[in-house]
């Protein structure tokens, strides 16, 4: 028997269609087009998809909705809706199943935003020896008398003019290789991987070749269009990952791929759909065909690496975290789906350790580390933390669960960094006023004017808690001092929280604040980062850091003296504190351009010793200690004068 | 603007469906599943789809069926119908178009039979030598002090444990490998193929390998399902060639192949699902599944290789008739929609020469003649003619155009080795009278009861030449003697026939005969393989032949000695004429099970020197004379005795 139908509308969107009884309203909404935002990945634990039946009869739409069209799960929507909320027909879309038809509104704060995608390519000096190069040849015509077939003839024109033997010729190639080879009266291009296959072949003389490198982020994946012969970057693209709708982080990720039975599918399919769509794009820009694209190179963490292969990615979220291979991978394009072209391959870098994935890995071969004589300390702060340290003599390197708090998720009034979302926070120490930026609007806020802020991205949070604590509205410990004597500090709800911006000045009609829970959220999140850290130059048995370098492109928009403030790293000169961009990318981009480089990768990641942070003893002691702003017990030299002068 | 559709109902099978305004009614059988025969694949020249269109109202489908319906193309249909037939509403179904809602009769003649399908695997003894070998390994495993990737685990298990090293992986193995490396405790059976990639891997200890070898004809498809590890054949199955829906002969199938924009995907896509079929039945009669088969070899001639693999074939069809590829191919078999062992290889063996296909190279292998001191001529007789002779000191292979009549078609009554087709022929030379014995039917007809003949198969059409020669019905030059007295000789008519089974004998409700134009039509088929072999003795520089081997099916149903009377080859002891059944599909077995073979097969394809007949200046004179019945001027000192005295 099959299940009945319901009609679901969304509101404002008006998108409409129908559900099977017992979706729920994030499941319709997925399916219809909902937009409604999702950082849990369903699970009832974010509170981020607030949405409202619409009740009474909707003639417009020929429905009569109701509060008992859906049934609600009691325990998640108690837990984030008030009473008054409940009552006015408020619900969690993941914990509210549907049972007739309804008409559902979803607020400002519920909508997903399209995300503001910061992944340019860094200018970089990269040396040129790409996987596949170009070959010119000319046949002699096949006759009655010298009916040889077309690929051994073409591979008799590569030995005689390119001193290129037994190479293996791709099946793909054979397919159109009668037409090509006679199109241009036996004049024709070869693309050759490696100097070993045969991956391509064109008619006439087209010797330039294009090639993609991807870098696939939990929430961003960004395509960089290169010409292989001269290393020049054509275009760029990126888009949020479509993933996002299935869940926010790696582990809602994998929840989502274990689930059912084409959960890992439909992932992969999301990734794989969104990257032939940024390959369509950046090819379109560079005015090519997605076909021109003869080699890709891929980033992500081990999560998006093994999403992206259809790998059952389970392990990676249990003890003892082992991913399902650690080398390198090359992998025809068409096997996964890639509608470049049909012959080329994909090559996918290789993995550090459980969770420290083959971006991490695209950001050691591009800053290098096992080159400097410098102590340096990579930071790569995405949905997940990723730490490498050391010298030319050995690296370290480890992983910790910074929780969602940098990427606007556990935070009040958090949201990603998206028009309308406040990046840049200064509190007047004396007056505690509050100057701030919004994403999409260039001008500082300097009164109560209403410039449409929604929420607070990652780089806004940073600020809040640095500028907070800097002002005293907080103190080492993270606590609120409620002595304090301004409006904007409120101390008669559940807790203490203090207003960023005035309800006038927001889109969403109710102050934007942030809270104790706010500050704990970062103090575990940074505690984490610090605490690692620390750990690392224990085992390294050095005291001090010589450079920090800030990779990712979270890296490039937070304020480096807010970090040093609450310290998310220990101490360093912070004219040595450097933020290189999406240096994931740049490693992806020198990998597809450079076959030394994946060498270099497969070999350098290997050497990496990986420091399991949560088996270390003494890790609990040092994220304690961490927790504190800018850390409880460790001295901060160069922040002398910055820092409040501790009681 | 979409075209209008029109109802159309075959009977007597009773399929109805829609079809596009304009469609053929032979399209409309393929689509709809009409059963139509069609022998030249549309072109109109073969006149085997002759239906009648219903005329009047048939309420008890709805239907104003009349021949206003149909719109046919005059030629064709005027050249195969009478005037009568014509104006009872009979047309060619690949003629005519439909433009209105019709019910078409189509005539047991008409009608496609089911092939009986003799493609049985013949005994050898095989060396065993294949390509997918198996490893049982037992691994550590992993840890939180160990959490070295599940492929780098597996591969360290067998370097250690088998001293394989430094192997590529398949990326489908990746998918699934975390699973079922912990299903049964870190114990596994790796499947490696020739020792470099590691293609497949299971849980536990599962030590069998199976493989299939496939010879694809042109009208027949055989699979053999084998153990890899003792090279027994655990199953047998084959088809017709789906492909026979789009044309009967190769050139035929290339003519479709290059026509609009789907042609070749569209033959691909038939064979494709007829060898999936063939997997799963052989499979499951041996108890298996489908995705146990690591390891495929494939037999077939250049344009069913050449479609097999998705290559434009259009080149094997003109001069100078070049392949794509003349080496064998490796492939993945999931490149191709197999749905085998997603890791599986498929070994596509090589090709001699544009009309010598990898099912000659079959041949090559499964009989040495490179390893005889004989004289050898190997005769391949199917829809296309291939020859080979010679010995250790020298090979030659060539190919000649024997027509499709000796599969049946441009034969007045000839038709496919289905039941109700006369395989047997027997004629007193006194008397003139026939015994015959039909396919489906054990026992000889004695008399004139009705055994449900429908016509006449190529084993029937030779054994009636030949003994129509033996009984002077004919003479050495084709012609028929009109004055003989026999009620079964026909003078009436444009031509003379001679009437084989009589209409009370038929299931047709009419004499089958055979004709002055079909002994013509044999003439110059058995003309061409005796000319061949004539020119290639002269090549050789040599006087007799010391042993005939008729490969293939057909050639192990035809009647031996009815062979040499007409002159189907020089003479030759019949004591050392031997039919070997499908060598093809045994040398395709050969391969799967011994890679030493596939090795030899792109060694000895590439000696076999292939001479192209059609430009030997000797040509013409050869073929004419090799018209006669055997021959025009060639001694047959074995069949002395047997030959009628010529006056």
């Amino acid at each position: 028997m099959t299940k009945p139908q319901h009609t679901v509308i969304f509101q404002p969107s008006g998108r409409r269609g129908k559900v099977e009884d017992g979706a729920t309203i994030l499941e319709a909404s997925r399916k219809l087009g909902g937009s409604i935002e999702s950082v849990c990945g369903g699970k009832g634990t974010c509170g981020k998809c607030k949405v409202k039946i619409e009740q009474g009869r909707f003639h417009k739409y020929g429905i009569n909705s109701s509060i008992d069209s859906v049934e609600a799960i009691a325990a998640h929507n108690e837990e984030f809706l008030t009473p008054k909320q409940l009552r006015d027909g408020y619900r969690l879309a993941c914990q509210t199943h549907i049972h007739g038809d309804v008409v559902i509104f979803v607020p400002e704060e519920s909508r997903k935003a399209q995300q503001v995608v910061r992944k340019e390519a860094t200018a970089r000096d990269i040396k040129l020896k790409p996987a596949v190069k170009k070959y010119y040849v000319e046949m002699p015509p096949a006759t009655l008398h010298d009916s040889l077939g077309d690929s051994e003839r073409l591979q008799a024109a590569l030995a005689s003019a390119h001193k290129m033997e037994g190479l293996k010729v791709d099946y793909t190639v054979l397919t159109t290789l009668p037409g090509v080879v006679r199109q241009e009266d036996w004049k024709a291009t070869v693309s050759v991987w490696k100097g070993r296959e045969i991956i391509g072949v064109a008619a006439g003389k087209k010797e330039r070749g294009y090639g993609l490198a991807v870098d696939i982020g939990t929430t961003t994946v960004a395509g960089y269009l290169c010409d292989l012969g001269s290393g020049e970057v054509l275009a760029t693209d990126a888009m949020m990952n479509p993933q996002v709708s299935y869940g926010e982080d790696v582990m809602s990720r994998i929840g989502y791929a274990v689930k059912g039975k084409n959960g890992l599918k439909q992932l992969q399919r999301a990734i794989i759909k969104g990257l032939n769509e940024i390959a369509r794009r950046a090819a379109a820009k560079a005015g090519l065909r997605r076909t021109d694209i003869v080699d890709m190179a891929v980033v992500g963490n081990t999560c998006m690496h093994h999403i992206f292969l259809g790998i059952d990615p389970r392990n990676l979220g249990r003890a003892p975290f082992t991913p399902a291979v650690h080398h390198s991978v090359d992998v025809k394009a068409r096997d996964l789906g890639l509608k470049v072209a049909p012959g080329a391959y994909v090559h996918v870098l290789p993995i550090e350790a459980g969770f420290v994935g083959a971006d991490n890995v695209g950001v050691l071969i591009a800053e290098e580390p096992y080159n400097q004589d410098e102590m340096v300390l990579i930071i790569d702060i995405g949905t997940n933390g990723e730490l490498i340290m050391g010298n030319r003599n050995k690296l370290l390197s480890s992983s910790c669960a910074t929780g969602p708090a940098f990427e606007g998720a556990e935070i009040r009034h958090g949201m990603r960094a998206s028009p309308g979302a406040i990046e840049k926070i200064k509190i007047d120490p004396k007056t505690k006023e509050v100057e701030f930026k919004v994403i999409g609007n260039d001008a500082w806020n300097t009164g109560t004017k209403a410039i449409g802020a929604r929420g607070i991205c990652g780089s806004g949070i940073f600020d809040a808690a640095a500028q907070m604590f800097l002002a005293g509205i907080i103190d080492k410990g993270g606590r609120f001092n409620t002595g304090i004597k301004s409006d904007r500090l409120h101390n008669d709800g559940d807790e203490p929280e203090f207003v960023i911006a005035r309800a006038a000045e927001t889109a969403i009609g109710q102050d934007i604040v942030v809270c104790q829970k706010d500050i704990r959220a970062i103090q575990l999140a940074k505690g984490a980062m610090y605490s690692g850290a620390r750990i690392m130059m224990n085992k390294l048995g050095i005291a001090k850091i010589d450079r920090v370098i800030l990779a990712g492109a979270f890296g490039s928009y937070i304020d480096k003296m807010s970090a040093a403030v609450i310290g998310l790293f220990p101490d360093c000169d912070p004219a040595r504190v450097v933020a290189v961009g999406n240096a994931a990318g740049d490693g992806a981009r020198m990998a597809l351009l450079n076959t030394d480089k994946r060498a270099e990768a497969d070999k350098r990641a290997r050497e990496v010793a990986y420091v399991e942070l949560t088996i270390e003893p003494d890790f609990n002691k040092a994220f304690t200690q961490a927790l504190n702003f800018p850390h409880q017990t460790d001295e901060f030299p160069h922040l002398k004068g910055i820092l409040p002068e501790q009681k």
